[in-house]
């Protein structure tokens, strides 16, 4: 079987950063299986790359190997974190990314990595996905013992990620990131709203429009209309068939949402 | 020979759902190898997809699967399809992503897929190119025929494209879709203008913009001039040498073109 | 060991040329291994391409085959070369695609693709990476010795860089390209600063602001502050720790930038 690691960054396309990290794993592990989830992050957004490594990893082979560089901090006293997550393994900043997978499945080993053995013999100050990260994931793809990358460490530097407000009749919560289509994804999950009684008698309100129960699929309404759903990651989602609910609503992350539970 | 799936989506790079298929696809068939062509099509544009699949996967090996998820109807009535072209395999749903494709090359054979043993145990309303399409094409990959899919079915849903009005002297078309150069494609094919006198006698008009005669490259031209030529997908093109001509004539899909022949 | 080819295109993702060519090198040898570098290279923009192509190729195994399409003479006289810099290999239109890394190391071989025995059997005059470069670069990968491919010919076609005018106590640049945090990369380098005394000395005046130093990391300064250090690539770079330094001065490739030594 081929060793995978796939690569989230927010690097974008248009300079050289992605096609060096690649480089430089494949120098190291010219058979590795290098999968690409995301190089579209925006600039420095934790937040969205946390939500992508707990959305997409988990789906991967055993032993995949993920690295994931939004790294605002690089060149400073931000350690890099190997984890073993579910039975997935992850390289990267401890910097919050993966805060939204460790809430999903507590890390059963985390190592800092301090051992300079197996980087770049050069290190730079401002890319550490290329002369940390890429040659560390390739070495543990040619087998190497996760022991030998450095110490254990108890935890991971958490994220301070909005909670929705529960009470017995609603829920106030928010936008956290807004998908290609336009979909406004919430931090309200389908587990809060299970309480609440026969989910046709819910009500969200967002940006003074009001939505009258939840639709099963996105195409279950007139097109245009704004519809609630709980989307493929378990979250309440609002929706725009045919449209972007974002555009729609001149929604943003951080925009408030409210589900009522209506006698 | 190692099998190849191809994905084409809607999905853009914002968020974890190309990474979520793509662990799917690897968890079942960690040697599959995994080809992007592209997950940049416009939210729900089918027409779009379309003209890509049929641009871009005839040229890959026999046997190779595409997979497609353009899929406003996710979750509805619509049903996913198999379809075989050429040598070439297909999974996607069936709302006309293989129409302009299958204009080109009949089907050799469709069926729906219905038979959900081959599924994800748990399939959500909202996203079928994780839950059904991948593990089909994972499994496919892996050799499972065809045949246990589901039933076969007659004909694929058609999709209503544009089509020229052509006399003796004039065609008049239309643009379908416009690449990221900026040039114009319409849907006036090399084989429609070959009936006219010496392509040196043709004029097209668009946007009250008029060329004379067909130029073999994009080159022939002084910068900035407008040109029409005959691109690599046998379709009529106008275009900018060294611009944009979608920006020059602020054209978009459905503005229409005329060709006319001169005496 | 797989062979690997890298791919680096103009093409956007909105249109049918980057499957076709993943197409036709995968139609020609199934096994080959490919890597995406960058498909969102702004059209035609040779020098941004060139900038990609001398910032990530060396990084990978030897004998790695890079194929790199910006290329808006195609279908005009212009040549395509074959290359071999370091220990890797290029197949691309010779338009100073090259030139910037052939500036850091000297190619060892330069041959002119000329025989069209190894291309497909009809060639457009608008798509030579699908018809002429995907084709040979799929040869090469499986073993076609490159004096088949071709007369050598004496030297590439230069590009003309801008150059920073040095003197004892001040070097004039300007902004080369700008990447997708918004960082400005100049052409001013390590090299090139190294003789001014300590760098604590220097100051960098762009668009009427005034940086005082140089930082080591992005993060080094507060947010919002403009930085300037000695980038991942070798070269001067003006940042904006948590924005985009592009925006916050309105600069563009081709913005003045100016390095004083103070005493």
């Amino acid at each position: 079987m081929p060793s995978i690691i796939t690569l989230t960054t927010d690097f974008g396309l248009a300079g050289p950063y992605v096609g060096a990290m690649k480089g430089v794993i494949l120098s190291i592990n010219p058979s590795a299986k290098l999968i690409d989830i995301s190089h579209s992050i925006a600039p420095q957004n934790i937040r969205q790359a946390a939500m992508i490594l707990a959305g997409a990893t988990l789906w991967f082979p055993a032993g995949t190997i993920h690295v994931a560089v939004v790294d605002p901090g690089v060149g400073t006293e931000r350690r890099i974190v190997y984890a073993e997550i579910g039975d997935q393994r992850y390289v990267c900043p401890d910097n919050g990314l993966l805060s939204k997978l460790a809430a999903k499945v507590p890390p059963t080993r985390i190592a800092t990595v301090a051992n300079a053995e197996h980087w770049r013999p050069t290190v730079s100050a401002t890319f550490h996905g290329r002369d940390i990260m890429a040659p560390v994931a390739a070495m543990l793809s040619l087998g190497l013992d996760p022991k030998l990358l450095g110490p254990p460490q108890p935890e991971l530097v958490p994220l301070d990620w909005p909670r929705p407000k529960i009470s017995e009749r609603q829920i106030i919560g928010e936008v956290i990131w807004i998908d290609d289509f336009g979909n406004l994804i919430t931090n309200i999950t389908a587990d809060m709203l299970a309480p609440f009684a026969g989910r046709s008698d819910i009500t969200i309100e967002i940006r003074n429009q009001t939505i009258h129960g939840l639709s099963r699929a996105y195409a279950d309404h007139r097109a245009r209309s704004l519809l609630a759903l709980i989307g493929s990651t378990g979250h309440l989602e609002i929706a725009s068939a045919g449209s972007s609910a974002a555009k729609f609503l001149a929604a943003t992350p951080d925009t408030p949402i409210t589900v009522r539970a209506t006698p």
